[in-house]
């Protein structure tokens, strides 16, 4: 028997709870591998992508703003969702631009994840954007939002404070620090 | 007028969708700071925690498990939900226990930070933990997983093929290799 087996939850039935913008939830009954059942409680999510821009002088773009989530505003790596039948890497580059004006020669997928696999199935795609040229950022219509360029030490400064306080940004941050460790040599 | 007074999103009216077990789901409608309103979906969870556990031959201890909202297993570092009002080093020194077995001797924190600040609220601790000691897994009633021991090239290649995929474990992984670029000097 392959993990997989031994370790499924079947599907006895599913109920949609809500259908929403950006996200649908739904309460899937399963069968357990020993047989009993339980309730998983699932938050559908189209997916989305991150960049991670280093600018030539060795600095990350990053971005302000509000989550209502959370009532404050965080630093982050800019983002966005995909549209329907979007690309990641298309969808990375339409983000990059509109949220910070910067267009990159040079995009490299650093990782894929789920962002919480416990409960949503939101699939983050994170490239490294280089080669950046900056011109006029447009934002989305409800989308306010405030650039910054960040050196390692400020970025990890902001990751103390909680500033920088999400994962995508933080994984970045630990992959960017790889990058500048491994070319120091 | 500060940061957050120009970015606020004021809440108009909440709505609660959904009250389950492990989320809570609400619709806001929120005035932007250009004077428009817009709906925020928002998902409430009570926060996790995740244990990067080192062993003293330098190996990640991980476990494999069923995602229901995947519908597959994947490879994770050991992470379980806080209880109400449970201090997350209490929760981590749990979890790793309870999931793996082992106990270990010393814990530091990592990061704390938000999985898809987005639409959720859901705050991870992560951890690691060193001074490893092996006893018994046992696990909740409803969770199945199985242990591995990883090493930081076999741990890289399961991100290459996908089965470690969560942003908790590649964010734990990015700052593993950073740890051992730093011991290497």
């Amino acid at each position: 028997m392959s993990d997989q087996d031994r370790l499924y939850e079947k599907t006895i039935s599913s109920q949609t709870i809500y259908d929403g913008r950006i996200i649908k939830v739904k309460v899937d009954e399963v069968l357990l591998p020993n047989g009993k059942t339980a309730k998983r409680e699932i938050v559908n999510h189209q997916g989305a992508v991150a960049v991670l821009p280093l600018t030539p002088d060795g600095k990350m773009v990053a971005v302000r703003q509000f989550r209502k989530p959370l009532e404050r505003t965080i630093v982050e790596i800019p983002a966005g969702k995909l549209e329907p039948g979007e690309e990641p890497l298309t969808c990375a580059k339409r983000e990059l631009e509109e949220e910070t004006g910067y267009q990159a020669a040079s995009y490299e997928l650093l990782s894929s994840f789920y962002t919480s696999p416990g409960f949503a199935d939101e699939l983050m795609h994170v490239y490294v954007a280089t080669g950046l040229t900056k011109g006029e950022s447009r934002p989305d219509e409800d989308e306010f939002v405030e650039v910054l360029e960040l050196t390692l030490e400020e970025a990890k400064e902001l990751h103390r404070t909680g500033e920088i306080c999400d994962a995508k940004t933080v994984a970045a941050l630990f992959a960017w620090e790889n990058r500048v460790l491994h070319e120091r040599g």
